[in-house]
């Protein structure tokens, strides 16, 4: 069977691998599709081949169904639908121990530390599996585990309904923030520079403008009246993304962190003091998490189509990531690892 | 009557004026002690002018007592030991509306906005007027006013008994916080580099820790077996305080952001990110914070005694404000108004 093999920044082969059987209290799932996601553009980039190594597999956003059980694996049988929640933690450290296993320190995070999905037969342990519903598409469920971070980090903002909320940055992740928080009764106003972003989100219904021609700050205060908005959710990851998440928000405004910033940013900490804000790192999610993702996703209250700019056959791989990594005119794409009875 | 004028920055004048008579709802308190607050050191510096304005007296943490009731007032009598609230909200603004008021976006500062303390009789609204409790000295009700600040700090926090604290500023409030937080049940480390400053807070059975000879994050990490602290305050308003005060957190950790930064400072995101930290700000304080400070400091669980470094007469204003900008060898400066049969 064919997987993709990261042999160093910017070199992914596709090469011949022979399925791995699974042990006791595991799975083999048959892969229907791989979503990329931006760490695995990071892993691309060669920035964390320090914690990948060479020769891994990469992938963490998929949909297949099983196609063989280990010993003692009774929850799931052959042909059934799933996805995976890609995240082993420990239950030992301080954040298993608080109640915060989704954060783990010692997490083996599944297409990072260890084999990933890129590949037409992925060997997990049963306990990451969650089953789909039937009449679930499997491109659609390939989205489930970004759905999850945006739930996640939804529920860390602790939105209520008719709240007001910016979402710096419409990437597929800020997309998905926006459509959750608008679930949850929000007034969601999407920030992103890209037009073909844009365009997506509007397609979503949701309310988008380009930071390069509107005053956000403005346009938010106009709108409530100058009261500002009771949260920001910071998806850029741009230093200027961080300037506007902070200058938007009304007193006691609660701004979640969801971009990694890998060097320390210049963020307004008197206005943190002035109007009592509150900063919330979100990172992941957790098993609850997951399993919301799979309800919305299944429900069509979350409508994934939109976010699937490309799916690719595996043979494509390098064109992908490249797409990906240009940015413009792209948000998921979807690596296909099924037969082409299609 | 005496009183202290701020001229322009560095420049205080003790000038004679008339005791303002109470208007209705008013009352005029003949002032004991007043304290001399960072902010004020702002407004002699002249950072403060275009809000200040020439021909203002500073001034809003004292005690005194009742010298003169206007019409209306019942709730006050001649010679009652009162201290005040010095924020006047105005009930309409975002904040207010929103049920923080203590941070109204129109707020009225006494000492700031309008005449403040430094005068040896202060004409207020009887609303701001809180009483005193028979035998507490008046020269440590003057210290109630930082007390509110650090009992809101802490309150913000959230912090529960067992909890690991990290303060890190040791003047005054950041003595308080100290001090509330172990009241509250937390173990608390203090971070100060003035030797002066840490013997103060070593007097109160507070643990404090030199920076520049302590590495203070191995410190805590040592501690608590790696956990790292649960609530870190920063008081010290400098960018190396922001630094220890986020990476000594552990998962899920809050910061409370007491100090004023004036200039965006470098934080570590990422960190935020990774471990779920959480940013606070907090400012001033509530009705209730003032009447928990009172009670605080009637009942001798903060005893403020240790923090008064110098009582000067009103003639000694100058070198009042002197001895603190150089804050070294001093904590909190009283000024006493009262007639000398002391």
């Amino acid at each position: 069977m064919k997987a993709v093999v990261y042999r160093g920044a910017r070199r992914l082969d596709v090469t011949e691998v022979d399925a791995l059987p699974p042990g006791p209290g595991e799975v083999r799932i048959a892969v229907a599709y791989t979503g990329i996601c931006g760490t695995d553009l990071h892993i691309f980039h060669g920035d964390m081949d320090a914690r990948v190594g060479a020769a891994a597999v990469l992938g963490h956003e998929m949909s297949g169904r099983i196609a063989e059980v280990g010993d003692g694996v009774t929850a799931f049988a052959v042909g059934q639908p799933v996805t995976v929640m890609p995240t082993r933690t420990c239950g030992r450290c301080v954040a298993c121990r608080r109640g915060h296993s989704h954060i783990c320190h010692a997490m083996r995070f599944l297409g990072i530390d260890s084999p990933g999905a890129m590949q037409a037969s992925w060997t997990v342990p049963a306990e990451l599996v969650l089953p789909l519903p039937d009449g679930l598409p499997l491109r659609h469920a390939a989205l489930i585990e970004p759905v999850a971070v945006a739930v996640h980090d939804v529920r860390r903002s602790g939105i209520a309904g008719g709240e007001r909320v910016v979402v710096v940055g419409g990437g597929p992740v800020g997309v998905l923030i926006a459509t959750v928080a608008t679930r949850r009764g929000a007034e969601v106003l999407l920030v992103e520079p890209d037009p073909f972003r844009r365009a997506v989100a509007a397609e979503a219904g949701i309310d988008a403008v380009d930071p390069t021609t509107t005053d956000v700050v403005a346009l938010v205060d106009d709108r409530t009246a100058g009261a500002g908005a009771d949260v920001a959710f910071e998806v850029s990851g741009a230093a200027g993304g961080v300037e506007t998440a902070v200058a938007v928000l009304t007193t006691r405004g609660r701004l979640v962190m969801v971009a990694i910033h890998p060097q320390p940013r210049a963020v307004n900490l008197h206005r943190f003091f002035w109007r009592e804000l509150e900063l919330l790192g979100a990172r992941l999610y957790e098993r609850d998490d997951m399993a919301e993702a799979v309800r919305l996703v299944a429900s069509g209250a979350v409508a994934p189509e939109r976010l699937i700019s490309r799916v690719e056959p595996v043979e494509a791989v390098d064109a992908a990531f490249t797409a990906l990594e240009r940015g413009g005119g792209v948000m998921k794409v979807l690596i296909d690892w099924q037969e082409p009875t299609r």
